[in-house]
């Protein structure tokens, strides 16, 4: 399976909004609660989405090459309605769904544009019966296709507005509010980044559900699919594309893909010690929780006991799950859980996929210890008091750090723990 | 989001092994529990593969359009080596990956055939290193493409040793490991036949890893791409395709999705009552827990809260995660919850999204004597006992039947909740 996502650079703790210190407790983790409420049954009724597209209120978030518009590192930045008029058009949405299915045009680039959500905290005039708030859309800004040169006239306006896109991991310095709604703009404009065919047919797809699902339409206006890179014309009438299972009933690969990954703090079977792996490519002293992909038709607690054991050899009883995190890159849904290792299968083993570098058991004062002073993003210093040498953690920011604060907290009661 | 999988129809009991009533219980739900040990890590070994393949005490599932070979309906079938090899050929991983790829021809139909692990249990002779058991295989013998004529062979020779392929949702009465093994095999089958082209650049993909995952080869023997419908000729040497973005890195793409989705019990803020709802369907009197898509970049408690609201209007505070269960209808991995409401959020208002018929608050002694009595698949009677007009639910193998348990017997412990 794939390797697993880079931790995260500088921390930003996680809005720990505990309830209950004993059970039923909730972290909410990184990248986690955006305040926007995404009304996603409105998302087919082109009257709201086309009121909301033109309101004063709007905001719209900026993606160039997945990289956010920002005013300064910890800040995203919104474009208005008229920033970006000529790049997506006056308003797409007049038109219904039905509608530009069967004006589709295979050689036409269409620029992404999402709709988010509505902060309903906002009291700035936005109503649609029931429903009220600011909206916000996401923008697919990347200069690609017939648009590079509308495209680049909308980033070179911003730019001399001061304003600049984020590249790289810089985002984890936002505020948990605004990683949250640049998690989802993220998610989903880079999938529909890396789905313009239809893994069906092979046929190019277009987006609707204003940018939450891609068809394989039936017609093209396009003489030539550009899946073959051919020169295109644009006909009269279009031509009808080849079948396609997807257009039968409902598809899965017409809907964002998201998958499943286990992160899990692993006990002793007496729960007075920590499970933690190691990659090479970490800086000296850094551990974490071992994790891994969710495989096809395995239960959340199948998919940690099995990774456990081919990562480090030991062997787990019960799993609890304890929160999750979205984790956008590309499209991740981390499930944090916590294992207790059985009596018998302690024993750690390294070569069955050797992914990690090191495994170790590890005190349960040395976890407290070092998530006082040895937690940092991957590129940055250990905090203060930290003595070289001693344990290194993921920040806050992290799903791992908040699963070792868990079990360091006392989070699985420890029992007797058998074979499950 | 696509709608919600049908729930089972016949039941048989998940079975619960529970190791704590108080806390960190686990329940294995009805579809995980797969006896075999996956060792992933094999996959790319073909020196291991190519003598698992051949074993004499090697079982090869067969599907034939993700219909599984079977005795009878409640347990599967297995065929072996000789049976299949005419389909499969003699030993398709005598070479390596790197030579498969090079010799790919789009214009070929390779059978998927599919690594499913290995039965640690089973002593009767294959060891491989540390690793040893019975190698279990799943074969696609759909008939079609260039090797329709074969597979219907292979299909015809099973059908007169009087085993038969289990059509509709017949696996539901298959015993729990056994369930375990089809839902593996049905996963990946069916993710393969559902993905023969790339998302990324519409071109013709090819299975390796033993099925589990594809890749966008470099070149093809064939001298058109059958995307296009256009006669193929076999070339003296492979054409040069378009460049593919998931031939750089590593892509998701190229691996299995698993669709998480969440399913919740809800009970009120003083934990006496809770919460189901039913689709127009559905026969009389029966009802279910909520459930939903997550959607990108939410985590697991906010796809509750939200999918819960968007569907009765309910308003809840903290979410607990309780147990998973793997869904092969087509790929989900349900992600069971149980959620408390706000003290001022328990209103129903069905209009949000207008997926359910009916949504009410039930009593617990209710649930609990619809439990005792009223449980059956959809297309079942309810239990010994039922009095027509009272709740009827679902059987045991459905998770909503064990989120329902969990919360009869006080799983979520009732305090104080606020807004999250
Ligand atoms: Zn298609
Ligand atoms: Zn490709």
């Amino acid at each position: 399976m794939p390797p697993l996502p880079d931790l995260p650079d500088p921390a930003h703790p996680a809005h720990d909004s505990m309830l209950s210190r004993k059970f039923g407790r909730e972290v909410a983790n990184y990248f986690s609660g955006s305040p926007l409420n995404r009304v996603s049954f409105l998302r087919t009724d082109h009257s709201f989405i086309s009121k909301a597209l033109v309101h004063p209120s709007t905001s719209f978030l900026l993606l160039n090459d997945l990289a956010p518009l920002a005013a300064d590192p910890t800040k995203l930045a919104y474009a208005k309605y008229d920033d970006v008029r000529k790049l997506i058009g006056d308003n797409p949405f007049e038109k219904t769904e039905a509608e530009l299915i069967k004006q589709y045009n295979s050689s036409v680039t269409l620029p992404l544009v999402l709709f988010l959500g509505l902060d309903e905290r906002m009291k700035d005039g936005f109503e649609h019966g029931i429903y009220s708030g600011r909206p916000f859309f996401a923008v697919d800004v990347t200069p690609k296709g017939t648009v590079e040169k509308e495209a680049l006239i909308v980033i070179e306006g911003l730019k001399k507005k001061g304003l600049q896109f984020i590249e790289g991991r810089m985002h984890m310095s936002l505020n948990a509010p605004e990683a949250g709604i640049y998690a989802q703009a993220r998610a989903v404009l880079d999938w529909n980044a890396r789905n313009p065919f239809c893994g069906g047919c092979g046929q190019p797809t277009m987006s609707i559900n204003v940018g939450t699902k891609r068809v394989c339409p039936p017609t093209d206006f396009a003489s030539l699919s550009t899946a073959q890179g051919g020169a295109t014309t644009t006909l009269a009438t279009p031509r009808e594309r080849a079948a396609c299972v997807t257009r039968k009933g409902i598809s899965n690969l017409s809907f964002p893909r998201t998958d499943p990954t286990v992160i899990m703090a692993v006990i002793s079977h007496d729960g007075k010690r920590v499970l933690l792996g190691r990659q090479k490519r970490w800086p000296p002293y850094w551990y974490s929780t071992l994790a891994g992909f969710c495989e096809p038709a395995e239960s959340v607690e199948e998919a940690v006991r099995r990774e456990v054991w081919e990562e480090s050899g030991v062997l787990l009883g019960r799993v609890v799950i304890h929160s999750t995190q979205p984790w956008p890159y590309p499209a991740n849904l981390m499930i944090g859980a916590i294992g207790q290792a059985l009596p018998d299968g302690e024993k750690i083993h390294l070569e069955h996929d050797p992914e990690l570098e090191d495994a170790k058991w590890v005190e349960m004062d040395d976890i407290k210890e070092a998530l006082r002073v040895g937690t940092s993003g991957l590129g940055e210093p250990a905090g203060e008091g930290y003595v070289e040498g001693n344990l290194r953690l993921p920040p806050q920011t992290a799903i791992a750090n908040q699963l070792l604060r868990a079990v360091a907290e006392g989070f699985l009661e420890v029992g007797e723990v058998s074979k499950i």
